[in-house]
Order: C-alpha cells, then structure tokens, then sequence
C-alpha cells in the first residue's frame, strides 16, 4: 500500500497533512452529512448506506482528528451525538470548492444539487478569491512559498520547482 | 468495504461524484505535483516516494477520469508525460482551499507553505466567495437546493434535511 498515512502527516504540505487527518472518502461525506445538520449514527448510516463497523471506524477517526465532537445527549438509555467542531465547520468551504467543480465536469445530464441564496433564491458560484487582493486564486500571480517553519528540504523542493523561463516565475 | 466506487459516481451529490472520479489520496497529491509543473512519471515518483505500480494505476486512472493527458514525447526511446487537461487544471481551486484549511489547522508550528503573490510577496488568504454577489461561501445564507436534474428521491431527501424551525430556513 505504500506510504502509510502517519507518513502523510509528516509532510510538511498542508494538503498532505489535511489529508492524512480527514481520513478517506467516507469521512469526507460524513462531514458532508454532517454540515447538513446530520448528528447521529443512524442518520449517517441511513443516508450513506455504510457498513456500521465502518461507521464506528471513520466517526471515531473524525472524532480523533478534532473535526467532530462526541457528545452524550441521553443518560438512560445511553445515546451519543456527533457534532461538527470548529475545525470541522471550517471544512464547509473545502467541501464547497470541491462541489462547484463535481458539478462543473461530473454532471452531464445537468446538476441535481446547486448552492443557492436562501433569502434572494439567486444561485451561488463558488470561487475562491485572495481575501486581501479580492484577485481569484486562479490568477497565475500567485504561487507556493516557503513559509516560516519551512525546513532546508522544503526551500530545495520549492527551488526545484521553478520553471527554467524566468519570464514566467 | 462497503461500497464501491461505482457507487459513490452515481450518487446525485457533486461531492460524491468527484470523489469517485479523483480515486483517492495518492491521486490528489499527483494532482498537485502536475500542478507545480510535474509531468514525468520519475518526478512523480521520486516526489511522493510512492510505489512505481501504485503510481502507474493511479496515473491511469487520473487519465481515464480525464484529469491528466497521456503524450508521447519521445519515439525513440518511447517516452510518456503526463499533462493536466483543463478539468484537472481546475481542480487546482479546490486544492488551494484545501491546503489553507490545513495551514489553519495542522501547522501548529507554523506554515512550512504559504501562497504568495509573486509580484509584490504579499501573502494570500484564499476564501470562497460566490462570484455573482462576492459574499463569503461561510455565510449561513447559502444553501443547497435542487437542480434541474433533481429526482423525486433528491428532492425528498433536501426536505428532510431541512431544520425544524423555520426561522433557520
């Protein structure tokens, strides 16, 4: 299986590191789920059609990750619910930027699920833009660089990376 | 494993569908090394420190989601690279959401990485924000509401999920 995923987090790039914690494709719509309004283990079970020892595996991963919160919302019988963290709210515009693109290429027959402004009814689209600059992400002008913690490997790699044209760096 | 991969690109979700089409970590992460301008199978390689039968299913599959072109560039010897198309360039949003997620969360020792401006060295804050009324994504305002291509089925399913009180809807 190659790497295994502590290695991922050993990583110094933060979409490595993200990776490593968010788990795998079923945590991704278990916070999907979850950023619906989705708290308990039976309406993730319902709504995935996910083993529950897999269940169990991904919440508890989710859990570990600082992402959700196990909370105990009945004494007798025990009950628990899954609620979002900080953290794992902050993972809406992540999971938002990869929605805009599924249903700008995997929706051929048109889309069945769009963002949309509750108060107006205006449709949404998503881009992602530089918060100082208000420039879109997509602006070549911006690019990777090394950051404060960045060790002497990682200024190689980034030195590395540059293109041979100095025009276009 | 629960389900497979072919479940999750028949889900009406656009989430889901791009999961399916993205495959998994590894192909994320060639995702990004294409897109600092990585083409070679050997720079894949030596760069994520991955499995040479791993790297090749997983480029395969990149290519046949129609995320990356196959190019001959040499005859003699026959010589492969691997070029972005235009889905797998626009997937480069989502990766930047992703990685200022993980700079927010998983860099307790401060970023190794960060986007700059390469003009003026002024570092970026990447957000999401909807083109047409520039307001951030984060804002409880967006909701998700059926497409054209909605069934019966999405469309009950977006009526349960919405809240209780009508004061939050």
């Amino acid at each position: 299986m190659g790497m295994t995923s502590t290695d991922f987090a050993e990583m110094p790039c933060p979409i490595a590191r993200s990776l490593d914690r968010v788990g795998e494709w079923w945590s991704i719509l278990i916070l999907r789920d979850a950023l619906a309004g989705m708290t308990r283990f039976d309406q993730f079970q319902r709504n995935l059609g996910i083993a529950p020892n897999i269940l169990t595996r991904r919440l508890a991963g989710l859990v570990e990750a600082g992402l959700l919160e196990k909370r105990r919302y009945s004494e007798r019988p025990p009950r628990h619910e899954y609620v979002l963290t900080p953290r794992g709210r902050d993972f809406r515009e992540v999971l938002q930027a990869l929605f805009a693109w599924g249903n700008r290429h995997f929706a051929p027959e048109g889309a069945s699920l769009l963002m949309a402004n509750r108060a107006t009814g205006e449709l949404a689209d998503p881009v992602l833009v530089d918060r100082n600059s208000g420039r879109r992400m997509t602006d070549p002008v911006f690019r990777v660089v090394a950051g404060p913690a960045a060790t002497p490997a990682v200024h190689a790699q980034l030195a590395a990376r540059k293109p041979a044209d100095p025009a276009s760096d």
